[in-house]
């Protein structure tokens, strides 16, 4: 038997592109009459039949898990991303993935678009803008299952998959006290972020643990590359400087790292640097970083797994929050214990 | 006026979770008929009535643009997607990714879902895999428009945006020459994939057109961070070694770097390095590294814009191939010319 007729060949037969056949054959009103009838005749005459696998979609269920997150190019988003995906794909389902990229009105746009392609569950992750959840109680009241991961709205009854981060900001510190750091200073994120404060209060309970004094001087909001290297000046200009930075996260260690080494301090032997969230070029810099491992991935396929649960109705009741271990990774930026 | 009863009020009021009420007002076979009959009972007694908005969301056009991409971990792809989405958004429509995850499976799988959400176009990058393109017909078939980007296939009468791979190699390689490099060598990708052979024919030239001979033994099939420190291990045995190195990536650059580290062996000054694709770590590694920046965002910006204008019919007839500019980014592990 011959190959089916397809589009392309009906195309070529007129020399017409495959996009105008196939608007022809569905009378799009932008096609001209007379191409329309050349189509519709050859279409007859080869016995042209539209492709079934296509046909068959229209009516289907989507099986389609919709992800919503602030940013794709962060190594720890496109963990999870991974993670999700390899529990939606194994049990059959599809992911489509937003992005809002930080920003509030892309995120509601999101939430629409994720309505009308009629997901059958919905993971989210909100933007740092996000303070009103009209949007979400939308997806909410549609009854499609959402679980929410790593930063999470208030007020809602869905599951959340988060990681305990005062706990890991406290490893972290321990690790620096630990290899001998006695005057340790922390780079934060600023407070109104869950997350800058949540390890702001890991970081003070690893002193006090210790017995080490809390200085006002020693903790900068700096949570970016420049503003890390502008804060380094500064603390290494103190009259006693540290001799061991935390740093809320990895590209705020790395700019931390180029402002010692610009200043000819050597790592770790002068200051050590402990970063957070291992990110993918954390083994890439000279000296490479010690930092906290999120468990990107392992976020991931809890949040995928907890979702299939609600959307395959093996849980029902109350929803629940789920917590993904971290751990400490020791490079070269810190001193061996 | 008061605010309108919501899912949640019924849901709270009868101690059950949104969900719940959600699937019990639409009479879902998992949801028993007290339940239901409970729900509905309080729903008319409370005037309740469904989100507006959700609802006209069912019927409405979807309005998505449906993007496929293979990895979304690389800073190259997600420049394209912020690229995407500026124009996208911008105009009205909401952007979907799907992630083949270099998988040729999961972009069959990426190609259905788009067709039954019933996005309004897709852009698609193909994985290294793909080498069987029915599921882009189907695509096709189904009179939807799509624009290729980076990774194209053959055969398709659609839009394509790419650089120019191997012009871009040759302006890499000319660098390494002006600024003193005699003998060099280069880190490739095989040959099977369309820009490796591109970015080798690049560097040939640029050899030829000063007059340097091309050495067998200073090319090496080495793609990846741990393949490039034992080639650059191997080239650095050699009789002559090289005294710069074009790699086909970043991220082979990096690992050519720790190697020469490694081994004691100054950046720039014994041996020069030039990646490819100026990725999120460039300016981070120790040296600097020189790369050529593809323009990500304009690519993205370029495809969604080709591709608007085909579902708003602005611009009809064959497809056309569109270049996006690169350039060369100079840092520290090249010499001043």
């Amino acid at each position: 038997m011959s190959s089916p007729v397809t589009i392309k060949d009906i195309a070529k037969a007129l020399g017409i592109s495959a996009s105008t056949v196939s608007r022809a054959l569905k009378d799009h009103p932008d096609i001209s009459t007379d191409t329309k009838d050349a189509v519709n005749e050859l279409a007859k005459r080869l016995h042209y039949k539209p492709n079934a696998v296509a046909l068959s979609l229209k009516n289907s269920k989507t099986n389609t898990i919709g992800v919503i997150i602030p940013e794709l190019v962060h190594y720890f988003f496109s963990s999870v991303i991974s993670g999700i995906e390899d529990v939606a794909y194994d049990a059959g389902y599809n992911v489509m993935i937003c992005q809002s990229n930080e920003k509030y009105d892309r995120e509601i746009i999101n939430a629409q678009a994720l309505l009308s392609n009629r997901v059958e569950g919905a993971l989210i992750s909100i933007s740092k803008q996000t303070k009103d959840f009209n949007h979400l109680q939308m997806i909410e009241e549609s009854g499609i299952p959402m679980v929410f991961f790593d930063r999470i709205p208030e007020g809602f009854d869905s599951d959340s998959v988060i990681i305990d981060d005062k706990l890991a900001a406290y490893n972290a510190v321990c690790h620096l006290i630990d290899s001998g750091c006695r005057r340790i200073a922390h780079l934060a994120a600023p407070s109104t972020l869950g997350i800058g404060k949540c390890r702001l209060d890991g970081y003070k309970e690893a002193l006090q643990k210790h017995g080490l004094p809390y200085l006002e001087e020693y903790v900068i909001v700096a949570d970016s590359f420049e503003l890390a290297a502008i804060a380094t000046r500064n603390l290494i200009q103190l009259p006693i400087p540290p001799d061991g930075i935390f740093t809320v996260n990895d590209l705020t260690a790395v700019g931390a790292m180029k402002s010692l080494q610009k200043m000819g301090i050597a790592i770790p032997e002068k200051v050590a640097i402990m970063g957070f969230s291992a990110g993918n070029f954390s083994d890439i810099t000279t000296p490479t970083l010690s930092s906290v491992d999120q468990h990107g991935y392992e976020m991931g396929v809890k949040a995928a797994s907890a979702l299939l649960e609600r959307i395959e109705n093996k849980r029902n009741g109350a929803g629940e929050t789920f917590y993904v271990d971290t751990n400490l990774v020791i490079r070269e930026s810190t001193k061996k214990i």
